[in-house]
């Protein structure tokens, strides 16, 4: 592990972070929040402290492979959450540092989960700050870098296996050959998205401030409400307006670029995109039905379900209404849709549709080989044919997700709390959609839990957002080992056989 | 698809389910049960009137593949279960036919589920007859067929084909080459371990009728209770003996045969024992400990926390005392256990041990190749390499019961329970452990559901007896269509390549 190559990697994150920190500051000043102002300068003080000497690291070996990208993507999260969390630490909103960190690591993973009971009380600068993090999380922190900052552009190998160990989705695919002009395209169209999306609610008289902030959440698809009853306050156009742009920010950001340079055709190849549709319309027709008699006219039924569906399977998380109290049949095809989450390569979280998908396909595949052993049968996708390494790996994704949310539970349970709560407030985390059912519903939050319960569920949403790996590799032995050159033949040619590593 | 075949065995073997009905009626005499005596024979009457014809089919085409063989053991099941319901209706103790139904399928199937509310009234005819189905499917019912009955001598295919369809675990691993040797062996096994529990019981100064109960339902890991209070009114003695006892009948049975040939090497060498072992220590560990402040000594705490894994592990279902109202972690050790189950080539259900570790291995390299895309890695079991295929199959096995279990807990979610029970009691029947949490708790019983719900947990604890493939042939098309001549040549190339289905 070349570890002097990944501390200078973060330390320059860090550095950016202290600067992306500037803007809450000048939200403080224009809200008169001195406290706020103060805490927002020591903590970017302290960032630069560490920041700067790590990202001034003299570099001579410049190896950098899949494992080196791993481990810098996972250790930047957990860097800029640990620092991101000083603001709401020095302010004294939240006393205690590890629902600080609680809260800045629901921030960066677009989770949503807060331990704040009143959000209206915060200041606004800090406010602006939480909805902000989620927007800089949603996309990818270092595909941001890949993007504008053009640190890593000498070490082609370099970007390439950071954009892999942070692209959310099964296919880190590419549009155009080059990695930085890639991550500029997919973060150019966020950009582009979300200024659509302030100003179409800004047509719907919400104040600059507010639109802002249900920008920055709702493009993240991370769903942090400003008011105490999430989005349920709000009127039907900005409900409205909101749920579309959930449902649009769960879509592969590909279709946007193809839609861009005109390619029809593909768009209407993906299957995920399809299969996506129609699970969201099912979903919303089936729970219109179920809940129509508890509305008094039916377009306020279906808006509700509507709404309800693209937030939790845009993994986003905000409520119109208190969806746990609809029927039980509603509440588990949310809680159903939490496991599926959005589609690969867009703000959303969950295991992606196209993982389902293969994961159906390959059961599928599993029913006919069993009743006729000898049987040939091929996977396709997007009229292709899946290979069997990426049928296995996408199997075995599952798998170890399953693992981690079995070992999750079993940790939350410790806390004693009751079994539904316990266990969808591991799946909430897992899949970054933020509230789940029983003492974590909408209308509830996470402050509740004991402080190792909250660490748990922050490594939880961690391992969700960075799709496992990233994390796992902070827990590796290598990790603490010194970079042996006698290793180094073998990880050259782990580099030269790469192109498997794409899925 | 040779149907006449299937007809002929399914005709075959109801024959058998009205012969082994007959002892029931003489447990009604010695009760002097009349009602319960005429329903008896009403539906031995009955069994016959249907099983007889079928049974006489001629048959000239004697294919027989993996696919009959799924079919065979698929139909077998539902008819005696059907069947197996009659006395239950013409008793007028269950007035609805689905609850009968209910009650055999989870008879059969060794879950243990329970839609009568007070069995201390049922009249012991029926209580035996309760039993009885569940000793009967704890070996399987078509390997008894293979064992006893020689009616499938002639063709070594089918006795293979059956007994790879109905045989639960990965491997249906063969002692001898001869499968009916095969079956015997582990038949007569079952019978002397089940004789030995009987005389313990016995020691115990439990009654003969109430020793016989427990003896069928504890080797079967089945778990239907004679008291209103499953075991807790018995003594220490007998708890202890029946926890024993659940432990060994959930151990893979060939272990018992290597112990009788004297080859220690192997049952040292089985990781599946050792890692079954282990996670039953270390739950009785946990569990004590969570549970000890609230027991007045120590041996009752471990007692309680012994019987309680074991029953729950080896998906027998019996309680000890009111799991429900255990600490959350307690439950939740005990919810996770019901996933696992018992050891594969045992009586017990879920998903056995070898599975579980087989997907932990395929976990742990899924990590490592995303870590190291080009390492290799290779699965090892029992000190042998485990094929891809083998791996890619168990995997696959894992997603489509995963898929099962999300479709079962929305079907039931339609009832309205709330999550825990809904999920639970999807868990609870998958894995034919009998109960589960909240309303389905120890101490209830499934008699609120729904007759719909009642039906789809019906399959579910089918599909996990059988485990899936058996059941799913049934709603396949080719069920339902001609035997076609043009398919021989692909079948019999099936047939021939046959050696990879033995997995």
């Amino acid at each position: 592990m070349n570890r002097r190559v990944i501390a200078r990697m973060v330390g320059r994150i860090l550095c950016l972070e202290a600067v992306l920190m500037l803007p809450a500051i000048i939200v403080a000043a224009v809200y008169h929040e001195g406290r706020s102002a103060v805490s927002f300068g020591i903590s970017i003080f302290l960032i630069l402290a560490v920041g700067l000497p790590c990202a001034l690291i003299k570099i001579e070996d410049r190896r950098f492979y899949a494992k080196e990208g791993f481990a810098a993507v996972g250790l930047t999260w957990l860097m800029l959450s640990a620092f991101g969390a000083l603001p709401f630490f020095f302010s004294g909103v939240l006393p205690n540092y590890i629902d600080c960190f609680f809260e800045t690591v629901s921030g960066f993973t677009t989770t949503g989960a807060s331990v704040i009971a009143n959000v209206e009380a915060l200041p606004n600068s800090l406010i602006y700050w939480r909805s902000f993090t989620q927007w800089l999380g949603g996309m990818g922190v270092l595909v941001f870098i890949l993007a504008f900052a053009t640190l890593t552009t000498k070490n082609s190998g370099e970007s390439l296996h950071l954009y892999r160990a942070e692209s959310s989705g099964v296919k880190a695919s590419k549009l155009v050959p080059r990695m930085n002009r890639n991550a500029k395209i997919l973060y150019s169209i966020y950009i582009v998205l979300s200024a659509v999306l302030f100003i179409m609610l800004l047509f719907g008289r919400v104040s600059v401030f507010d639109a802002l902030n249900i920008t920055f959440t709702t493009a993240a698809t991370g769903g942090f409400g400003i008011r105490l009853d999430s989005m349920e306050s709000f009127s039907a156009y900005t409900q409205w307006v909101v749920a579309i742009g959930m449902f649009l920010f769960s879509i592969n950001f590909n279709m946007f670029y193809l839609l861009l340079i005109k390619n029809f055709k593909r768009i209407f190849k993906s299957e995920e995109l399809r299969v996506y549709i129609i699970i969201v319309l099912a979903s919303i027709l089936l729970i219109t039905i179920n809940i129509a008699s508890s509305f008094e006219t039916m377009s306020e039924a279906i808006r509700a379900a509507t709404f309800q569906v693209t937030s939790i399977m845009s993994t986003t998380g905000y409520y119109s209404s208190d969806f746990d109290l609809w029927p039980q049949f509603s509440r588990t095809i949310l809680f159903l849709l939490m496991f599926i989450g959005g589609c690969a390569g867009s703000t959303a979280g969950g295991a992606k549709v196209i993982r389902i998908m293969m994961v159906f396909k390959s059961a599928k595949k599993t029913v006919s080989k069993a009743i006729n052993p000898n049987s040939v049968r091929l996977l396709y996708l997007d009229g292709e044919r899946v290979a069997n390494e990426t049928e296995a790996s996408v199997n075995g994704y599952m798998i170890v997700y399953t693992f981690i949310l079995a070992l999750g539970v079993l940790f939350v349970s410790l806390n004693g709390f009751d079994l539904v709560t316990t266990i969808t407030s591991v799946v909430t985390c897992l899949n970054n959609v933020g509230p789940g059912l029983g003492l974590v519903g909408p209308t509830m939050n996470f402050g509740f839990f004991s402080y190792f319960s909250k660490i748990i569920l922050s490594v939880i949403m961690l391992i969700g957002r960075l799709e496992i790996f990233p994390i796992m590799v902070l827990f590796s032995p290598d990790m603490f080992r010194r970079w042996r050159n006698r290793n180094s033949l073998k990880i050259i040619r782990e580099n030269l056989g790469d192109k498997n590593g794409d899925i």
